[in-house]
């Protein structure tokens, strides 16, 4: 008898997602203990021998709930019977920036780095599933910032791989039952404070209701083309950056006005993070007061960007320079 | 006094719109007699005469309700006090085709655009609002087919313009509401059977609860830049089939290897429909089946596209030809 489908699902994609890693590599699965990342971590102890690397396991105590540190230390012990060794629980201290969501997951993944590079691993994985894709999506539409926000998560970055972002959650659920593992339920995953706990619970079952059982992969599937779409888009405006060389001496307005409007506003942002700009305040209307000197050229006076950048047309050249002296 | 706030932005949008029209042209204004293009013709009949044009009213009996024709005749007859002239009232048969909206949708771009040819107009305006551009954008994403999609409706595309994607509904209601003019309630606006219907009812608010109350002009901003990305994405693969020539001759693998998978897709697909390919029932999986000979060649056979197309590579060069004899 072969394995469960799901967990032969887990594993296929561990396999694809492992692929060209070098004989004896150190995989090592970020396990939360919930039932993604805990049938990811068993596929990766069954998988890595077969694929002549090593595995391990690594486990994050936020220090934000009653009794976390006993339950990374549960889950790092769990490692063991899964094939996976070293297995670390690592402590963090998570800051409040950015609200506690992004102060939590920053600290992770510090954390995840860190320990990452001491054991010289060469990838970590991560758990994120189908669902997990949709409502990223879902979340970064709410902030209107097109095709790059809408790419949603990457199945590669830097160590970061997720090679569950074309599996359903319900599968990882299968795979533990199948494998007799017990998921650890995260109650901050049923808490309504949280956006992404109201985007699963209340916004996609609606999504779903009015427009058909279908929305959650269409929405993950979104990711993946809007992915490379904005990488095709990226790759165009980085050739126009190189080929017109130095943003110092200012870029030929009559070359920005040939391109479509979608590749000259990020030749624009280009610039304007080259020369200084703020690239966390940097928002659309900035870039677009930027693209009304090329395209709808009055006599304009500087435009002024965060981060202390000003922007004047001279002579046929945008001029991007700092206003701080 | 100035005219209310809502009348003055819907002119302002009107005269943007129009912008570039020769004088003496013929603009007609599509209106169900519901706010949306209520508030739009009334504009219209005011702003047209000051940008030298001339302004008429089409509307659409559907014969689908009980009325539909005296109501169709109402706003006909509301033109000559807008001053909208001509002014008729279309009478069509919807289909079955495609469903109740599609069928109903085609049978009354099919008039307008008739009446339109037959009265010489240069333009046909849509009262499309920002809440119909965040609607399109949902029912769009449902399908998981990509930028181009979620790029929504266009402003301005052949005869067909929209002014009003950038207004917000209630603006349009408080417009009727300050020009002393009663809008139509479509009892189809509130029928769950329609999925736009439930996407309004059922998913908006839910997903603003969820995201904040932003989210309706985050959607319709996507919009507007999914469209530019699909603008650019599409020049570069004109370009590629332009300097590629004649693809009866075949695709150069190693030409095609070498272009982001954005840009390689969308050149495989306009090869396919090229060749004789069914556009209609031409999907993702086809394509990706095709960029499967170009990124992972191990000996495959024909792919076979819907239409009676057959893909081949043989020598490095990729070739489309009729399976049909």
């Amino acid at each position: 008898m072969g394995p469960h489908p799901a967990v032969a699902r887990i594993r296929r994609e561990l396999r694809l997602s492992l692929a060209g890693l070098p004989r004896g590599a150190l995989v090592l699965a970020a396990c939360s203990g919930g039932a993604d990342s805990l049938a990811l971590a068993a596929c990766l102890g069954f998988a890595a021998p077969r694929l002549g690397l090593r595995a391990g396991l690594l486990t994050v105590d936020h220090g934000l709930q009653e009794g976390s540190r006993e339950r990374a230390e549960e889950v790092a012990r769990l490692a063991a019977g899964l094939g996976l060794e070293p297995a670390e629980a690592l402590t963090v201290t998570v800051g409040t920036a950015g609200g506690p969501e992004a102060a939590a997951r920053e600290a992770r993944y510090g954390a995840l780095s860190s320990a990452a590079e001491r054991l010289g691993a060469s990838a970590v994985l991560l758990g994120h599933t189908r669902e997990d894709q949709a409502e990223t999506v879902l979340l970064r539409l709410a902030r209107g910032s097109g095709t790059r926000s809408l790419a949603g998560m990457p199945a590669a970055a830097g160590l970061y791989r997720r090679p569950l972002l074309g599996v359903a959650r319900r599968a990882t659920r299968a795979a533990c039952e199948a494998l007799g593992l017990v998921p650890w339920e995260d109650p901050h995953n049923a808490d309504p404070a949280y956006t992404r706990v109201r985007v699963r619970h209340d916004v996609l079952p609606v999504l779903e209701r009015a427009l058909g059982p279908g929305v959650t992969e269409a929405l993950a599937r979104t990711a993946g083309l809007c992915r490379d779409d904005a990488d095709a888009l990226d790759a165009w405006a980085d050739e126009v950056c190189a080929r017109l060389g130095d943003t110092g001496a200012g870029l030929a307005v009559a070359e920005l006005a040939g391109l479509p409007a979608a590749v000259r506003r990020r030749v624009i942002q280009r610039a304007a993070l080259a020369a200084g700009a703020a690239g966390s305040a940097l928002a659309a209307v900035h870039i677009e007061q930027v693209d009304r000197l090329i395209t709808a050229w009055r006599g304009q006076r500087m435009v002024e960007l965060p981060g202390g950048v000003g922007v004047v047309r001279r002579y046929g050249t945008l001029i991007f320079a700092s206003t701080l002296t």
